[in-house]
């Protein structure tokens, strides 16, 4: 038996509409790339939203098209999502700090049709413009008194084509599973996957998101997302913030710490997401200028784990509550949360900490497996060290056009790659990637857990660790370091430094001084490079145990 | 193109199996029929669900088929209620402030074939017993120890059911439009009328009530739902609690003042929901005892307006903040809640309380329209009062059977039969139900608002306001004045207290004093009744004017 409620479809047009209706006048402010700030509505970006579908179904997209966006974090950038969204098209956010030969691939790829560009990212096009056969049009967002310099030979100018349309147009009215947005992960092996949100899954990640233990946005914050909305959705604040009705300040292409603290200041701030490094700026600039935050509440740290420091500096030295988030682009892109269960809650504020730099638990829709490697359940004792694995309509089915595979387990699990552990309050904390995590004798040592101890050692600029090939134990650990300009060390001076702070059987079996450790596009260690570089590299131990 | 995320179905058991897995020891405290406060954890609610699945199972209970309950809030409701739904079964929730003929009309018209009970309710199911043929089992919701006293031939002991029974079941699998529970409305004009949950719609209910801006439920929280779960869902918090890891303290049937003001101070309350006659009773308690609040932070107020003096004496008096909120059986039930908007929460707090006695703005998911008879949208300038019109995927599309016909128009809204303005900040003010506001002339006047005001008269006990047949103006209002024991007044009294109230359009032709207000089974004045009774009446304006 079925019941008998109304067959209302969750598509993201109805979020922008919701905005526009009930907090129409709340604004949306935007440093743009020509400069200026500039200041628009939720009632405005409805209108202008739909002036760019007219403009859209005028060149010729149809439902499930795909239109790309290669820009920062603006009004504009919004207007393109729900304009291109609305009319069933497929958004595909490019995400400018790729290499030029993987932005052609992913373009290509997804086989888009249109570009939205920033003024910013022209040069790059027009140099790979013969790369891009599937590109019929390029649309600048920018005005005509930009236009001219750009020098972007049959570009469209977004402020016009905007002008010259009507506003009328109609959205939705198309299943919920229709997809909404395309996003491509970096893809540390293989070629970049794309990932194909559908309306259904975005709107449900956005009233997941909503919760108090969520992202927890509500009508009264003004949110500052730094997230770029190329980055797995922005993590979903440009559906979330609509829908809650919060003021949004767009932060463009300036993420530098005096940028970012003068929109906090001027705009009155009350909410930000960002990744650590951005963070580590900010604070960076409000201790050397002796500033205070006057209306920042709360922050989510995301994308990689937050240094103790950067949460204890937030919550002890400028009073701003941290949540610590997990997620990527597979999960839409929020997966855990630290919001503190009531027995944390009740723990001293030094206590509390120790959750505090944890990833969180689960938002509700998204099941969540620790594993070993033959998929039996480990235990959440805060020590275990196993695979995360994840389940729910939020979460991926398969890549776009099948690449990967069949990427779900028997029971309809999803392993993220991630190594974690989860504690009695189901907090999780990652420990590793799947692929760098280290397997000797059995047993798992977490690679990161070395280096973020190593890189504590007053001459280290950089440390990484990997695994290298062991006769008897598969991989033991090899410590790499970079030292910081004039510095000099020895290798027994790291092993000592490690010694107390980790397992006597985590310690690295040798400590190799190189010149420089590659980073990868999200500023990440770049350890399949490593290992690459690293692949004639045998281990004195392994040389001992062989002869 | 549709995308490819995972096709998770929204169904009901995966919010008990998030809370049993990542807040298993979170307890739900009820204060049982029995006497005693019984203690138990979302871990064992959901085995003992289960165990109450299997044994539906084993007495025949096939998917589809409707089991209802006939109880006060507890821990075994909850258990009852996920253990019907786990198997696709239709939960439907009796409320016992029926009257026994109205109890037996939705029973038969459901055909329920199972009916759990609380102790409290055998009295009246023996008495009407043979008047329910469709009901094969009763199911007594106590131990054994309390079912000899019960005396009800043939009926289960639920304790022992359930300690029968295995707790390995398999729950959900099936569409998320599956029929979920049923509810029937008190039905002021005609037979009850049953809404037909799907689990799909009572998940995004819970989802949309999780946000800051809806109930705003955390897993800091410690929530006590008042409101029972008979009446409307009991506002969704039998599914939000769960979902977010909140404390529960169920209060059974002991709604008094000092009952409740006890289990908010021994349970460490922070949340509560309930009518405003149960806050008013609680009120009265702590004024009378001087107690004070140690723990609790928020209520919500529903199912009719709060009346000021109840929001401040919550604020000023007791430092506990006030969310006003509104819905219908029919919305599953939220539709408005009151969080303020950043505009309203700038204001000073004597300005905000002018919208803490409002009904507050739509969840997102919730589409609204003001409009007059003829269905054109009416400003939303709170003053113009219209009809409130609704849709969405937590909204009815029909009746259980079909009764009633087509109840959308054909836009796809519904109509609720409230009567409201609507303000610039998006915020709804009911002013009357749309079958007591009285025409007169082409306008609106509302019955509610002159019954508040006159209401205040000191020698006044109950007042109601209806409209009477006029030949010019189609109806005039008359006022209704039950005098408090002792008292006296007269007609001029009451309209000279109105007089400067009110505007002078609105001024009733008559007062007429009467022995007895009616009040229908939810505590409301029931009009219908009034109106039958007051059917042969003749206004001396109408008189007048045919003369």
């Amino acid at each position: 038996m079925l019941g008998l409620m109304q067959n209302g479809q969750l598509t993201l047009d109805k979020i922008l509409d919701h905005a526009s209706q009930w907090h129409g006048r709340v604004e949306i402010v935007s440093r743009s790339v020509e400069g200026p700030i500039l200041r628009t509505d939720y009632a405005e970006l409805n209108r202008r939203a739909r002036r760019v579908s007219n403009a859209l179904k005028a060149l010729g997209v149809k439902s499930g098209d795909r239109v790309a966006t290669l820009a920062w974090n603006s009004a504009r950038h919004m207007e393109a999502w729900y304009g291109i969204m609305g009319i069933g098209a497929v958004c595909h956010t490019l995400n400018p700090r790729l290499f030029a030969e993987q932005l052609c691939y992913i373009i290509n790829h997804a086989e888009d049709r249109i570009i939205f560009t920033d003024l910013t990212f022209l040069p790059i096009l027009l140099e790979h413009r013969d790369k891009m056969p599937t590109v019929k049009q390029f649309i600048v967002m920018t005005d005509e008194g930009h236009m001219g310099a750009a020098g972007f030979p049959g570009a469209l100018c977004y402020e016009t084509l905007v002008a010259e349309q009507s506003d009328d147009c109609a959205w939705g009215g198309f299943d919920e599973n229709t997809a909404a947005g395309l996003c491509y992960t970096s893809g540390t092996t293989g070629n970049p996957k794309g990932v194909l949100y559908s309306h259904r899954s975005n709107y449900l990640h956005t009233l997941a998101t909503m919760g108090v233990d969520g992202l927890g946005v509500s009508a009264r914050d003004t949110v500052l997302p730094i997230v770029p909305m190329f980055h797995a959705n922005a993590w979903g604040l440009a559906f979330s913030c609509p829908a809650a009705g919060a003021k949004l300040v767009m932060p463009g292409q300036r993420l530098d710490g005096p940028s970012v603290y003068e929109l906090i200041e001027s705009e009155g701030v009350t909410f930000s997401a960002a990744v650590p490094t951005v963070w580590q700026m900010l604070l960076n600039h409000i201790r050397e200028t002796g500033a205070k935050f006057s209306t920042l509440k709360r922050v989510v740290i995301g994308g990689s784990a937050a240094p103790e420091a950067v949460v204890r500096a937030f919550q002890d030295d400028y009073g701003v509550d941290v949540t610590h988030a997990w997620g990527m682009t597979e999960m839409s892109p929020c997966g855990t949360l630290g919001a503190p269960t009531a027995d944390i809650a009740a723990m001293s504020s030094e206590d509390q900490v120790r959750f505090k730099v944890k990833q969180g638990r689960p938002l509700l829709g998204v099941e969540m497996r620790l594993t070993d490697d033959e998929n039996r359940d480990l235990p959440h004792d805060g020590k275990t060290f196993g695979r995360i694995k994840v389940k729910g309509p939020t979460v991926v089915a398969e890549y776009f056009k099948g690449e990967g595979g069949q990427i779900l387990d028997e029971n309809g699990f999803f392993d993220t790659g991630d190594v974690a552990t989860l504690d009695e309050h189901g907090f999780m904390q990652i420990t590793d990637r799947a692929k760098d995590v280290i397997k000797s004798g059995g047993e798992w040592i977490s690679s990161i857990e070395i280096e973020n101890i190593a890189v504590g050692h007053p001459t280290a600029a950089l440390c990484a660790v990997i695994g290298a090939v062991h006769p008897k134990w598969d991989e033991r650990p090899v410590l790499l370091v970079k030292l910081k300009p004039g510095e000099t060390a020895s290798g027994e001076d790291y092993l000592g430094f490690l010694e107390g702070k980790i397992a006597k059987w985590w310690m690295p079996d040798d400590v190799v001084f190189v010149e420089d450790i590659p980073l990868g596009a999200t500023g990440k260690i770049d350890k399949k490079l490593i290992r690459d570089r690293m692949k004639d590299y045998v281990l004195p131990t392994a040389k001992a145990a062989v002869a």
